[in-house]
């Protein structure tokens, strides 16, 4: 028998109990056990919840239960999600998590913590929701050298950027649908910015990379200036604005990146549309792949939490190799990343334009009162030098 | 120090060689030991090859080496591969292989003599060259219930139809690129019959029920009848010709099929072009899944196999799970599969048509000569009945 506990029953907590109890004969058969949800950990009684009964209030009630195999931390946030779980890998119980907070602040502390308990902390689910990709990462590209990592890693943002392209929505009326929906927070600032998906780098980047990312260092762009306009440029040009998470290895460092991205309709990254996500990872031998399907939402990303769960009941004592110490990783300068620009001026300021900068096309959207074209390939420094030039700049997007 | 053999140092056994030489850093990083090739099987000599002095040409010299941990079948076909295999299960070596044709017949009895040696055999490689798909349904998609699995797992079709579709050109023509290229063999029939993807089908619908399914009970039906002018009609209803393998399951049972599908410009499969594949997931929590990546070529399937043994190599004298038994699963029947047919009479034939048929919508390609429509949802059954009645069909194909 395989006890679980579930810390925090909302959303991702309850859909991890939704998971276990829906996919029980399946979950079984790939464990070669019984497994139980024992307790659910929250502040909250769910009076009338067909697992009310389960509900405990005090977190020492699971920590000191002997046969408890598998905490899975679906709280959110830094405390007391930390304490709880370092709690629980020094009694040598595995903690899987969705908390991508938590695992991009402590990740390689947390795992020597159980690694040094013979148990396991895992976290699938904090990045790409459902999509597998921890785990491919881990053990399955396991033959290469990975030198690009690239993805569309938060579900909002792109059901916001599909709204745009698709029904030529602005940026405030898609997030006001994406609210209605319940894709969107009522304050959107994390999604928007790029602060969940530069967490999520994070993460990738230092599995990669095997030592420790902060997402802090990472430069992050967000998407509240992409206009109705600038998705009728990219129309035009048959691209589409992707909110994108860059990770490069390059002869100068290694280099991550979070910023609205023009990509082509013959990248692979091009048809993620709506709430579904994807990571397109490069090897040196393996060449591109890809890896898409829900970012978020209730089961998908519970369904990930569960694997996780399976995945340590499989290996109860023993540790599963992941490769992530706590060296931080100096981050190359994200000026230097060099990238073609679509920049759009008002249509007076051509000549200066066409002087200041190396213009590759001139993107017609037929919209008279500006001037927009495609640069050269130049990095951010040369591109404010020839910006300052002009003096009034509408608006500009990297290309990939 | 992990010792490995390859048997057969052709393509993909000499990308092993070649991936394991260029990324030994990162594999023994991810081992936690140092690996080295230390014999290649093959009937020939390599006189000059860098690896000249590691080659053998007595399978006893590798299977009785007391120090040999793990053995690359690179081979191919049924024996002598089979009986290499067993013997080296049988001295608890594990075995890592890109051999579809074995793993599709034997699987099951060679999993559980790995099983009860306490070694692993490993097919990655067997199924979409270098995309992980093996590993994530092994031990990823674990919290699941899959009902329905859909992929292009042949590079060659896919080539192609790609050409077919970008380029304009017939079958014959895009063939015969294909072979200049080296991508197609000069017996093509084994691709473009579809009997390649019937065993890989069979491999990833085995590892979704568990049990053994044939590669020969599956319904397959090749693509040498797709024309330049069924490609043209595609493109008026926005869609692409795809040569796909279905695995799904229904209330009647388990059903496979592979043939040539029309697939629209929405899905996912739409944009995988040229040698690249893609396996398509659907589980009962999870929604949608893709993985995409080069389903051939000599490095990118030897980057899968070496995968495989980093995994044998991280579990020395344990069994990484891996649930298929030799219980024979019945295919339910593949005349029963209802989906739309696209459908192309001659132009004297459209009342005949009109009359037979339950049309949803007439395509319109710029054809004169020629009535073309697509049904509703029919099964084969039906859809013969309908076509006997037209007495003079010229092409079909099903919509997916």
């Amino acid at each position: 028998m395989i006890n679980v506990a579930v810390l925090g029953y909302g959303t991702v907590g309850s859909g991890v109990v939704e998971v276990i109890e829906t996919n029980k004969k399946d979950i079984e058969r790939k464990i070669g056990a019984d497994i139980e949800v024992k307790y659910i950990l929250d502040l909250r009684d769910f009076p009338g919840d067909p697992y009310e009964a389960k509900v405990v209030h005090d977190y020492k009630t699971i920590v000191n239960d002997p046969d408890m195999n598998v905490i899975c931390e679906t709280m959110g946030g830094l405390e007391p999600a930390f304490t709880f779980t370092k709690e629980a890998l020094s009694k040598g119980i595995s903690v899987c998590t969705s908390n991508k907070e938590l695992v991009a602040a402590h990740g390689p502390e947390l795992i020597r913590l159980a690694q040094s308990n013979k148990c396991n902390y895992m976290f699938e689910a904090s990045v790409g929701g459902g999509i597998p990709i921890i785990r491919p990462m881990n053990s399955a590209l396991t033959a290469e050298h990975i030198d690009f990592v690239m993805g569309i890693l938060n579900g909002t943002t792109n059901y916001i950027l599909t709204r745009m392209d698709e029904d030529g929505a602005d940026f405030a009326d898609a997030l006001k649908e994406a609210q209605d929906l319940g894709y969107a927070e009522k304050d959107p600032t994390a999604d928007v910015e790029g602060f969940d998906i530069s967490r999520k780098i994070a993460i990738l980047s230092s599995l990669v990379c095997g030592h420790y990312v902060n997402y802090e260092d990472i430069y992050t762009e967000g998407i509240t200036k992409i206009s109705a306009e600038d998705l009728k440029y990219a129309h035009a040009m048959n691209k589409a604005v992707k909110f994108l998470a860059l990770s490069r290895e390059t002869h100068e460092g290694f280099f991550a990146m979070v910023a609205p991205f023009m990509v082509d309709r013959e990248h692979p990254l091009y048809m993620v549309r709506d709430a579904f996500n994807a990571v397109f990872i490069h090897g040196n031998t393996l060449d591109n792949t890809m890896y898409y399907g829900r970012g978020a939402g209730k089961l998908p990303t519970a369904s990930a939490v569960v694997a996780d769960v399976v995945d340590c009941a499989r290996h109860l004592g023993k540790c599963i190799t992941i490769l992530w110490d706590d060296e931080r990783v100096e981050l190359t300068d994200a000026n230097k990343y060099r990238c073609p620009y679509f920049v759009r001026v008002p249509a007076d300021k051509a000549d200066a334009a066409k002087s200041a900068f190396k213009i590759d096309k001139v993107i017609d959207a037929g919209i008279a009162s500006e001037f927009a074209f495609v640069t050269g390939e130049i990095d951010n420094t040369e591109y404010e030098a020839s910006a300052a030039k002009v003096g009034d700049v509408i608006n500009r997007i990297r290309l990939i």
